[in-house]
């Protein structure tokens, strides 16, 4: 599914530019019984199965030796085999994900998502491996693969190259600390709705100015601690 | 993009057994020119495209003919006929999507989602259109197929019989309101790290105080304003 997932759109572009590469390691390789399961019962009870350590820590240390193969590669003299690779844990008990993190996250040369998993994984493991635990929101999914994703997606839009110019146009959301204002395109008029006239003025500083007002009524209202910040970060209080 | 990870794991099995329907449309079938493309020039100005009104609308309408065919094989009369379909827009500009949002939308029989794009969407068909805008969180994304995979999937884990037991019992972070306690399985050591000894202790009523405590700690320590949600719902201020 992650392989899937990536190879589409924008990301599955830049990993064929080389501007990014993507391993997958399964835990189900490293299964340590002979039925290819890595679960077991929760100690002092509960309904659901959890991972084990073992899987996870072999599936970790596979993870690694490909990542310090990528750094070997490009390695000038051995500094960077000293370099702890990071290790995201996607779960709901996480830090909040979001755009100050995907922007730091962009400047590590290589990452590792340990996925969630919907029978959790246990904890000795967790506390050996994981750097960042995550979550990309307040809500409960079926597993950990789509929160990987969107990290992966959030992180790498901001790699060099990876976006062009066309791509980043619609989504300023955020960047400035607004949200984006309305936006049109052709037909002029639409099943008889007409695009506002000031965009078609010509006027570029009264199109900037409509913009603005316009980002900033919807900031307002439907992120309304989005403008405070605005404004705060302005000096204007 | 959205049938090959919907098809995975307890979301497939869900689709397999009945339980989830899922249709998707694509924008491109209602191309109004002869390239297939359904993108313009932004009216006043931008760096970016913009996808236009008519071809959105045409998917709508095609996704609403396949959402009423479904409500037609259950229908009682003709009163469903008349049940306004929800169209979420996933958008950073949106409200932030949790776990109350995810409960309530489980509740409709059917919902269209309309997947937010880089280039942005003319404003009319969105205003025509679209009942919930809804952003996964606050960080930026290439397009809106992984939005809409979170919040199709945090939506359908909600519907009975979608998860069984074992699925259920590592996910219930949020739903007591408190980021869940760390959980252990065998074997009782592990490369020198020893399972919790209360957690082998059989004693229920210890075990449950324990995980309580470790839950309040840990929620204490990464989501402080959960803490106080917790104790302020519990009348403890």
């Amino acid at each position: 599914m992650i392989e899937n997932a990536m190879s589409h759109s924008i990301m599955g572009r830049a990993i064929e530019k080389g501007l990014l590469s993507l391993n997958t390691v399964s835990l189900r390789a490293f299964s340590q019984n002979s039925y290819g399961s890595v679960d077991d019962y929760t100690y002092g009870g509960g309904a659901g199965m959890l991972i084990g350590c073992e899987p996870v820590w072999l599936a970790y240390q596979e993870a690694l030796s490909r990542t310090e193969r990528i750094f070997d590669e490009e390695a000038e003299g051995d500094r960077r085999e000293e370099k702890r690779v990071r290790v995201i844990y996607t779960s709901p008990a996480g830090r909040v994900f979001n755009e100050a993190m995907a922007e730091e996250l962009s400047r590590e040369e290589a990452l590792i998502i340990l996925c969630g998993h919907y029978e959790g994984i246990d904890q000795r493991v967790l506390d050996r491996i994981v750097t960042d635990e995550i979550s990309i929101g307040d809500y409960v999914l079926t597993g950990g693969e789509l929160p990987a994703l969107v990290i992966m997606d959030a992180v790498s839009r901001r790699i060099p190259g990876v976006l062009n110019n066309e791509d980043s146009a619609g989504s300023e959301s955020f960047e400035n600390g607004l949200l984006e204002y309305p936006q049109y395109t052709r037909p002029a008029e639409w099943r008889g709705e007409a695009v506002p006239e000031i965009l078609l003025s010509g006027d570029h500083a009264a199109v900037d100015a409509w913009r603005l007002t316009e980002a900033k009524k919807r900031t307002g209202k439907s992120r309304p601690e989005l403008l405070e910040k605005w404004y705060r970060n302005r000096g204007i209080f």
